[in-house]
């Protein structure tokens, strides 16, 4: 079997999804930041359900990192995340340098308000313009029929798709399910990080948080439900916990009601050790 | 002759433009804010020459106006403004509602630093972000090969050109050249402000700059072309005057030596009456 083809500008790859389109083949493009597990790859899966054609990206994108996050740590393995993506159906990986995406100069910045200021956007005041402007240019270059992006980053995938609607780009945007370990931990790039002992911990963050949303969507109280979850999670040695939140599932505005009313999101935010675990589950309106 | 065709909803303006692209024809671009007057209609004659199709844009932004300019009172008259776009050779109006462009729950901005920042995005802070995000929105709504801008806003034409390079917007930007009244007034959709006798003294500016860039490329030193031509325009009744600057021709910085080294713009902001007029010209380096 050849290895995947690699293509490095945007030049070369816009030849060829130019040359797959007037061939009338459907496009689909997946952004990755490498470190590729099961839940990119179902990303993959998904785009070739409905597109001929599959191009993932993989740029570690420094405008979505803060100065002390692990941009320098963040696991790198180009040829292996490549044989994994032409494992899953990939067709085509573009992998530009940091100087083809922003050249010297570089002055432009895409913003979303509303739907990004809270939870990340509070922890990571940087994040989601890094997020929406390395975005809007993967979308622009590659002009996909489709592109799509994981629901384990609930909030980003939002901000994405007001950013799509709000600037009208014409690129459709599909959202793939989180994938799962078998204790449930949402797959991440960053649980490399997590020692065999932390990774056991690790595990427990799904399980209490369903616990609370048991609860709340039973019709019990919202507020001691999500403390009590955040008490859960301290006990299980999670410190600091940004977050344990409960939104609503489209605009993200907080919950203030007693109990539940609409359709909503709850959202965790939690270190382990060194790293930052995050994970976010429907929760169905009583 | 039938009238111009109009569309006003992006579903419109992207049917009509992919049966032309599907067709195998070039489309370019002409976004305005209407008050249209023949520097407009040189641009669609410029997208004309080289595209089989001109589009043509009327939408008066209030993203770019502040809150105590003249966006109640900016002239609108879209039958006189589709006459004379016809006229030119212009082949569809998209004339969309605010509620199209900025729907309720709107919240996405492009903003552009450097080139931005001094000028009139010192005099009028909104206006390059409202510019950005309402021609990012236009282009990718009509998706055209080309698109038209004045040098008559040197300043929004350099803005421009760095929100599409970094966005990587795939459209070609074109220059039209500044167009002028008989007295060298550049043309303008505010110069339906002056009364007579201000539309006499307004023909002044454009005299009084080119004056200055005589002494500046004869040699001269820099900073007292510049201070006479302020005074110049003070006597001749411009008051207040908000510049009339040198700036490198490219990344607008600038220019701080006592005489000219580098290709440079001279740009001019002043108020005669009530009305806000700006020009800028070429200065070529000794």
């Amino acid at each position: 079997m050849t290895p995947l083809p690699i293509v490095r500008t945007v030049a070369d790859l816009r030849a060829q999804v130019s040359a797959w389109k007037r061939a009338g083949l459907r496009v689909g493009l997946v952004p990755t930041m490498g470190a590729l597990h099961a839940g990119h790859l179902s990303l993959v899966t998904l785009v070739k359900r409905e597109h001929d054609k599959c191009v993932a990206s993989l740029f570690v994108n420094p405008k979505q990192f803060a100065a002390h996050e692990d941009l320098d740590r963040y696991p790198r393995d180009e040829a292996g995340d490549a044989a994994l993506l032409q494992s899953a159906g990939c067709d085509l990986l573009f992998a530009p340098t940091v100087d083809v995406m922003y050249p010297t100069g570089f002055a432009t910045a895409v913003t979303v308000s509303g739907v990004s200021a809270p939870l990340e956007g509070e922890m990571r005041p940087h994040f989601f313009g890094g997020v929406a402007t390395v975005v809007a240019k993967l979308l622009l270059q590659c002009l996909p029929d489709a592109a799509a992006f994981g629901e384990k980053d609930y909030q980003q995938l939002l901000v994405i798709r007001k950013m799509v609607a709000d600037l009208d780009i014409p690129v459709e945007i599909l959202a793939g399910e989180t994938v799962r370990e078998p204790d449930g931990l949402a797959m991440s790039s960053r649980n490399a990080y997590l020692t065999p002992a932390q990774r056991e911990t690790a595990g427990l963050l799904n399980v209490i948080a369903r616990d609370a949303i048991a609860r709340i969507e039973a019709g019990g109280a919202i507020s001691p439900a999500l403390s009590e979850a955040k008490a859960a999670l301290a006990a299980a040695g999670f410190s600091p916990i940004d977050y344990v939140a409960l939104h609503d599932a489209t605009t993200l505005a907080e919950i203030r009601t007693p109990t539940l009313q609409q359709a909503a999101r709850l959202l965790v935010a939690a270190h382990l050790g060194g790293t930052r675990l995050i994970d976010n589950f429907a929760v169905r309106s009583v």
